[in-house]
Parts: structure tokens; sequence; C-alpha cells
């Protein structure tokens, strides 16, 4: 402390140097932006991919492949990249043409209770005027098993509430995974012991009486039976009501058609990369949605947010090293056709990467990543600019998207956009699923994730290239 | 610290004089455990009162006045009391008999986009093939009058959003009453500048595209259109819509009816109090509900817990000072029928106080109240029994519930019990109002805090009674 007289003297030209050098840097940081920084300054200050996103969900509305809609957002978004002066081409895909009818169900043995459900994506129909019969409560298959030849002429209903304390600490798709099993395969599984139809309790992580819809697959050899999601509320009811010994019985009336196939697209369009053309970063999302609500967040988002990655990059006038393709699949809700006809079609292009976002269009928190190891620790050191966004999180995972999966399977390095879970499911394939979910600025947010890392990949492709 | 061992033996003598005086308190406690406490503990161990619910929830289901399932209510309500050998009767009470139809609507100028709306109770019909008619949104009947003939042949829109914040800060009802004016008046304010049907955005504090319905007044001088509350996910589509400058053209169909009066009745049931059993303590809920969901929050659980009320004081042969009279009031929702009939046929008993439950099952927080100045103090420094309950806030206030008001207003002290409001409106007159919204620890809580108050006040009349 006797010292403090030299001290500070020395302190003070050291102070003086360093605001000196401080100065010199934020001018230079001025200059220097870089192209990822300029790109995440664009996005946030651009309402462009909100006003994509309403022009899908308030203005065409429901997108379900098949649809008179889906058919106007392939025009639509073709047409928006063709006005920002991107090259753009439909690829044709073919798809189902699923129609959902009417829809309803009482319980004819507790005073025609009305019951509140939506039939899963593909069930056949009952007869028009609907079937009655006892509901069988399951938990497993290993308890549908047991039951056997005595679930024939039943109802069958899978008791199978999704895990909100994984929802909760950030794991809603891990949740999602384990409850929707009952979705996809529980019509055929009880077909199998005779039964006439199967219900399902919404795969829904909050319930103001909401059905959540969602795809089922029919195993080819069995009957195909009517199967319908229950809203939680009816699912609990039902629930209740078996476990006080009551016997419930069920008139359900399912109305849906599936009609011919229909031809559409898969919307694909790039910028070229100014040295290593023929590689590709893919970014992209879906354009169809379910029918109940208007797709906002599964997956208007998506197609909104890798859109609007090349329209940063036209804007600001950034030629990236390697091709950056935006595909706007069609038909990943019930049948993937659009993922497969792009991998067709798409065989001998040369995928350096690949980012999917169908998750929604909360802030970000990161990425889910096929890469590991160093190839990982390799990319993360590239992208420290993602933590201005708080998108800097990558996760290891073998899945990264639906629609690029099976680039993935060939070994393309995959990414998923991670918007925070925490309300994905809340809306998710549900009549709630509006516009009014999504916050303009997260939107952009997302954006600016996509649409950066997307650049650096196209800088340097990841490390792990096998085709 | 040196005199630690002479403290120590001044200590322990003292510890061992506190024990003793400690146990002797606890067993004088358990001998002097006083009549509040013995409800209170008595409520707290029960299930009876959710067991009520669940029959008048889920075997029952919606009890609109003058369905069947209101007449199954009464049944159910009368036979209970009688099963529970409490004296009980039926008062005849005159109900509107309105039944729902058909509610669908679609924008016409947007691709037929779905909107989900409900009729608001006692709508007249639109034709059965419907209406076609541009939207046009005011936000005040001010709007309304300077806009005048220019919504002729218009379907008006209110866009009136709850205020969220007063929702948050625990004055949900407040925020309840600022929204709902215009359900019940904007339909013949609209009528008479010739509009031809009216939306109002549904009063709610959360929506999955959940529609809330609630009773509308026509003014009998104006001719009566239809009207219909919208989810606020598709009020919010309107809103946005308008707000971009486009046409909003709808095309609406409800096809409700209002069939002839039906003959229901209120239920009354006492015990008859031990010195002034002419003198009368009400405590009371209402058996109807709105007919989308089953009436669990509003107001089975203000039936379940006045109908305990009486149960505890039977179950624990409690005999209080005056009468405590339970009365579960019918129409409530759509014409306060039982409310006026009640007081009307009661207009000669001496009512000293009455506490209306219908606010929900949720904790307990205390009571609204008629009571001010020395009456409310000299009360509360006898009810320190409800701070175990957290229910021992009172609020002095005009109102304390829609069936006790005209009691009220004829001077009668009057008590509303307030449960936690916060997610109230979430669910009230939604078809989400069902039994998995109410905790039955908590619904116990308010039976407790009711039971309690209402023998406090058979003990001990508030000091202001005027009749």
């Amino acid at each position: 402390m006797a010292e403090c007289g030299m001290q500070n003297a020395k302190c003070r030209i050291a102070f003086r140097i360093v605001s000196a050098f401080c100065l010199l840097h934020s001018a230079f940081a001025v200059f220097a932006q870089t192209v990822p920084e300029r790109i995440i300054a664009h996005a946030l200050e651009s309402n462009s991919a909100y006003e994509t996103l309403a022009h899908l969900t308030d203005e065409i509305g429901p997108r379900l492949s098949g649809s008179a809609n889906a058919a106007l957002a392939v025009k639509y978004a073709t047409d928006r990249f063709r006005s920002w002066g991107i090259d753009v081409v439909d690829e044709k895909v073919m798809v189902p043409h699923w129609v959902r009818g009417e829809e309803s169900a009482t319980l004819v043995s507790h005073r025609d209770q009305k019951i509140v459900l939506t039939a899963l994506g593909g069930s056949v129909a009952t007869p028009p005027k609907g079937i009655t019969a006892d509901v069988v409560e399951v938990t497993s298959y290993d308890e549908l098993t047991q039951l056997g030849a005595k679930v024939k002429g039943k109802i069958v209903y899978y008791d199978n509430p999704m895990d909100m304390e994984l929802v909760r600490s950030g794991r809603a798709f891990e949740a999602y995974r384990r409850a929707v099993q009952f979705r996809s395969s529980g019509a055929s599984r009880a077909a199998e012991f005779g039964a006439v139809a199967t219900l399902i309790r919404s795969v829904a992580s909050a319930s103001l009486r909401t059905p959540h819809t969602g795809a089922l697959r029919y195993d080819a050899k069995l009957p195909k039976i009517p199967s319908a999601a229950l809203s939680v509320e009816d699912a609990m009811l039902i629930h209740r009501l078996i476990a006080r010994g009551d016997r419930v019985r069920m008139h359900l009336v399912l109305t849906p058609k599936t009609l011919p196939d229909v031809e559409s697209a898969n919307v694909v369009a790039e910028i070229k990369g100014s040295e290593h053309p023929e590689e590709i970063v893919l970014v992209g999302g879906h354009l169809d949605s379910w029918d109940l609500g208007t797709g906002a967040i599964d997956d208007g988002a998506g197609v909104a947010m890798t859109m609007e990655t090349l329209h940063i990059l036209k804007e600001l006038d950034i030629k990236p090293r390697r091709t950056i393709r935006c595909v706007l699949f069609m038909n990943e809700e019930n049948g993937l056709n659009g993922g497969r006809a792009y991998t067709a079609a798409h065989k001998t292009d040369k995928h350096v990467a690949a980012i999917e976002s169908d998750a929604g269009g909360a802030a970000p928190t990161g990425f889910t990543t096929t890469l590991k190891g160093d190839a990982l620790t390799s990319l993360e050191s590239r992208v420290g600019f993602l933590s201005r966004l708080n998108a800097n999180r990558f996760e290891a995972t073998a899945e990264t998207g639906a629609d690029t999966s099976l680039l993935i399977e060939a070994g393309v390095p995959g990414f998923g956009l991670v918007p925070d879970p925490l309300h994905y499911f809340d809306y998710h394939h549900s009549p709630a699923d509006t516009l009014d979910k999504i916050d303009a600025k997260e939107l952009a947010q997302d954006v600016a994730a996509v649409a950066s890392l997307a650049y650096a990949l196209a800088e340097e492709a990841p490390s792990h290239v096998t085709r």
C-alpha cells in the first residue's frame, strides 16, 4: 500500500494504453463485422419471416397434403422465392389425400355425455351412423395381449399420459416419443385381437378440452379399424369412470375419407456456391400441416425461417463458398413422401450438411446434430456467434428431423434447430396451432440462428462428410 | 462464556418448566379443540365433497337449466341430503329452456378458413343455412355509435381482450367484469343500428382455441340478432386480418332454440338452530351449469362444498345456535330465477348472513363481504381459525354473489368464498370446465373455510343485521 503513488502512475499509463487499444478494437470491429454477424443483425431487424408465416397461416390456412391449400402454399412459396430473385423449382411428389369428416362421440352409458375427440390421420371411417361398443382400457401392449380375445368387439383405449416432469425439465420431445407409440401402431395391434376401434389420449402437454391428431400406420396384414385421439380431459374422464368400476359404453362416429393420391411438390430453391457449387448445405422445413390448426408452429415457422435464410443472403449479396439450398418438403405429416422423393431425385448431389427446422418457432436454444467428437468440437469453435442468440448448445443425437432422415442415414451431417420446447406440445397437431403462438422477435432469432449456421457450414463443411 | 456452567443449570430448570407447560398446554388443546377447529379437521380429512362433485360432473354431466340433467341434479342433491339424514325440500322455480344447436362459421373471404365459436346463451338462431356478411370490428359502444348506419347488414365484432395484468395480479374477477360487457348487451346495441349478428372475443384468461359461452340479454324493444363468442385465437385472427386491411366476410350458422319454460327447483336443506331456529345463516351455490363443460368449477364445486357444510355438522352432531340453511339455486347462469324465487318465497325469513360460493374450487384465500368497519373487525377477531386455511382475508365489497344478491340488497350481510382466482377464467363457461380442474385437497380446504365460517356466524350473528 505504501507503493500506491508509483503504482498509480504506472496504472494511469497502462489504462491509457488499454483504452486506446479498446477504441481501436471497437473501430476495427465495426469495420470487420463478420458475415455471420451481419446475417444475425439483419435477421433480427427484419419482419420478413413473420410475414411469410402470417400469409401461410392466416391467409392460406391449414395445409394438409392433397388439399387445395397445400397446393396454394407451394405456389405462394415458389412465387415468393421468385419475387426475391432466387432460383426455385417445384419437384413433383405424389401425396395421399385424406379428408377429415364428421367426428363425434358420446358415452351412452353416461347420459350421452359428449366426448371430445378427433380422428387420427389416415383413419378409416366407422359406418356413417357410427358404432356403439364398450370401452376397455389398457396401458401397454402387454396388457392388450393378456386381454387377448376379451377385446373382441370392444373399443380399446390406450391410457398413456405424457410425462410432464420430462416436459418441464426441457425434454418435451423425449416425452412425446414415449407417449406417441399407441398413436402410430395402436389400431393394428388391437385389430389383431378383434377390437372395433381404438382411442388414444392426445399426446399433449396442455389441454382445454383440446384434441391433438397425428398419423397412424396400419399393418397391411390386419383389418383396418377407426382410431381417434381423445382430449386429455375426456381421456381422464373415461379413465376415472373405468377406475370406479363403471361400465363405459361409447357411440363413435368418424367419417374420414381417403381420396386418390394427388400430385404435389417439394419447393427447392438455392443460392449457388461461389467456390464449390456442387457441394450443398440444405436447410428445410415442411410446407404441409395438419388440418385442425393453421400449422404455425408445425411447420409454418420452419418454412418461414429456412426461406428467409436464402432471402437474407440475397439481400446482403453474400456469396457462400458452397451452395445453400432451401427445401420445403411436402407431406411430412402423413407419409414423408416429400422427404423420400427429394432423396431419390438428388441421390448424386453432394450434401455436406442438412439443417432441418421442424420444432416450432419459440426462442432458439441450439441445435441437435449427428456430429460428435472432434468434428463437433471443431464446428463449435467456429460458430461462437450463435452465443449472442443463446443458440450455441449442440446436442449430439441420431435424429435431427424426419424429412432429412434419409439423407442423414446416408451419412450427411444433420442439424435440427431446437427452439425452446416447453410449450411446443401444448399446440402441436391441435386446433390451437395458430399464428398467435409465435412471437415475431423469437422467430427472427430462429432465422438468425439457422441462417448464420448455414452460412458457416457453407464456408467450411463439417469434417466427417462421407458422401 | 465463562458463566456457561451456571447458566446451563438455570437453563435446564427453565427448559423443564417450559416443557411441562407445553405438555399441559397440548393436552388442554386436545380437550379444548374448538368447534370450528373440529369442523376444519373433519373437512380436511373427508373426501365427501369431492365425491358429490364427481357425481354431478362425471355421472350427470352438464346441467343447463331446463335440461334432463338439471332435473337429475336436483334429484341427486335432494336424495343425498336425505341419505345424510338432513331435512330437505325442493322449492319450485320456473326456468328457461334454451338448447344449443349447430354452431359453425367460416371466413368466406379467406379460403373458408374455419372459425371456432359458440353461441351465447339465449341467442336466437340464424336461418338454418346461415347468414353471410362482412365483419366490422369495434372496440367500444362509442365506436359503434360513430359507425351508426354503416354496420347495417354487417356482423359486428367487439374486440375487447381480457386484461391479463389484472388477472395475474390476483384481480381476475375485476378483469372479467371489465371484459364481459359486450357479451350481455352487445347484440341489442348493434341491432339498434341494423347489424345482423354480433361476435365477442371469449372472456378467457387462457385459450387453446377454446370458446367460452355466457348469457346475453336482449333489449325487448329491439330486434333480436344472433350472437356468438369466438375463441381467443379466432378473435385475434379476425382482428389481424382487419388490421391488415383485408375485407373479412363470414358465413355463420347458429341454430339454438328456446323451448317452453320448464318447472325446476331450488334444493333447500337445513340444520335447525338450537337457540334461535328462526334466524338463518344461508350457504349456497348453484346447481345449474353451462352446457359446454360439466360445470366442475362453475358451480359444482360451490354445490359440493355448501352441501358438505351441513353434512359435517350432522356427522359431528354439532347443533349451531342459529339455523344453517343450504340453498342450491337453479338457473344462476341464464336467468337467476332461482335466486329470485328463493327471495320471494322467503321474504319473511330472518337471514342473519348469506355465504355464496360461486368462484370455483381452487385453494381458499378468504371471503368477500358486505360487512365493513367495526362489524367486520369484530367478525375478524372471532374467526382466527381461518388463518390455518389461509382463508382469513376479508375483502369489503358490494357484491358477494349473484344468487344471494337480492338478499344482500335487502340488507343481509353477504359473504363470498374467494378461491385462488388465477386460473378460474381459463375454464369458466367453456368445454374445459371439467372435474380434472379441481384438486380434491383444495376443495376440502374450501369446505373447511365455508363450514367453519357458517358455524361461527350461526353462533354469533354479525352486528349490523337490518332485518
